[in-house]
């Protein structure tokens, strides 16, 4: 049986499909997904198929189902408890970009004002030349100060929340690897969904674009993890074995993220095992 | 007279410089502004010369006035009355791009939860929609929406203090057009200082870069202004003879650019006149 939009041939011989505008559009977002149509026949044989009576209705028809399921894939793609994640986790980076931006920008002010002052020469984390900024500048320099301090407070509660909904919307990624970094890997793959249909290999380098790339185009070495080099269990393995607990955590998450998408429920039954394997090639047992 | 670091030659005969640590520095920084002398003789020279005994004696004093040179030299760069208000204008086209970044990406997490809410459909401004964000939304996208209208308020405070200081700085070039576009001029050529060695030309065009490219590598038109388009006297003229208060205007900030740094006071006779000047160019008068 060949499908199309309007209706389905069996034989040669056509059968219209007579359902309302609902089960049209059902059926054109389940079309869409099918790999084995290559191209869909003209207005005529719709006619001839008795669909419609003549090339506007063709039109009218096809245009009106197009929007509906445009509109329908819209709502389901907001609609999703991944898409609010989604924007938590970019909102985030974001911040955290604008709070290095701000903190460059203030540093130089302070210089000006105080040029034997070399914060690269003392080694002065960002945050207490921040705060000694703030309660030592008078004026516009100590706003700005205070504005990036608040920044900062907004970001740790953005995190928290990030953490949160994360445990809620992917309760078997966050349990292995926690909520924060659960969330932005799902954010670097663009969704819950499409997280899911990873392979372990790119979950590991998720993150690792550049290094990636440059591995691809020359002949430098293969990155062995991107955002997973988050977890502590990746940064605190000692060298020699890192790649192996990168490659062990992302086999593990990769079915994790399945399990978040098409079930929904935390597992603890493979939870356990996932973090006993994961255990073990941390301490260089099994890989 | 042939002069060096080490000491003045007259025909032929070397006067080695005696002067103490202090001298030698001025002496440095003068010579070094100076275009005639092309190539600085070896140590040799400087012994036969009597400034010094050997090699090693000549290698040491010539790094430490060198290095007083370089102290000097920051100093001085640092303690400029147009120093902070440079930081000061950075500061603030800094904050104007975080605010735009985090309204751009709130604007997105808003649209999650609002699926039918488009900002561009409505040509709702974006402080509008800030606001409403912030009224209406629980959470961290609230607090974030907050943060905005706070960094909006930062900047308005430092836009003002921008303003006045740029009067106390650059008094001529203010009162032409105006605190906050002078700083912006002088922001953009690197300081009072490198702006008062500007040509009138690149003063009009300062700002414009992209498009005085274009027209230099291929047939675009030339751009008529720059930063000082900012000025009302500018953008309100109507546009055929806007070309023309651009460039009267470009021509009196170059005299008052100049003013400002070699002498740091108003002159209000130069003033009148430019306003007068300016003010006819702008009735399609004197061009």
């Amino acid at each position: 049986m060949q499908s199309y939009w309007f209706g389905d041939f069996t034989d040669g011989r056509c059968q219209p499909f007579t359902g309302d505008r609902g089960a049209l559009v059902s059926r054109i977002l389940s079309l869409s997904t099918r790999t084995d149509i290559s191209a869909i026949p003209d207005w005529q044989t719709a006619v001839s198929c008795g669909f419609c009576h003549d090339r506007a209705e063709y039109l009218a028809l096809l245009q009106d189902a197009c929007i509906a399921a445009a509109e329908r894939s819209v709502k389901e793609q907001y609609s999703g408890k991944d898409a609010e994640l989604l924007q938590m986790v970019r909102t985030l980076d974001e911040i955290d970009t604008v709070i290095n931006l701000l903190s460059e920008r203030a540093t130089d002010w302070y210089m000006v004002r105080h040029p034997a002052f070399s914060r690269k020469y003392r080694r002065i984390p960002a945050h207490t030349l921040i705060r000694t900024m703030q309660e030592k500048s008078r004026g516009a320099l100590g706003k700005v100060a205070g504005e990036i301090a608040q920044l900062a407070e907004t970001r740790t509660a953005l995190a928290k929340e990030v953490s949160a909904r994360a445990n809620g919307v992917m309760p078997n990624t966050s349990a292995l690897i926690g909520g924060l970094v659960a969330a932005r890997l799902m954010a670097h793959a663009g969704g819950l969904q499409p997280l899911s249909r990873l392979p372990a290999s790119a979950i590991q380098v998720l993150g690792a674009r550049t290094a990636l790339f440059a591995h691809i185009r020359t002949r430098t070495p293969s990155p062995k993890h991107g955002i997973i080099f988050q977890h502590r269990r990746v940064h605190n393995a000692p060298r020699g074995i890192r790649g192996r607990v990168a490659r062990v955590l992302s086999g593990k998450l990769a079915i994790a993220a399945r399990l978040d998408h098409f079930r929904g429920a935390a597992d603890p039954e493979f939870l356990a095992k996932a973090q006993e394997h994961i255990d073990a090639a941390g301490k260089g047992g099994e890989a």
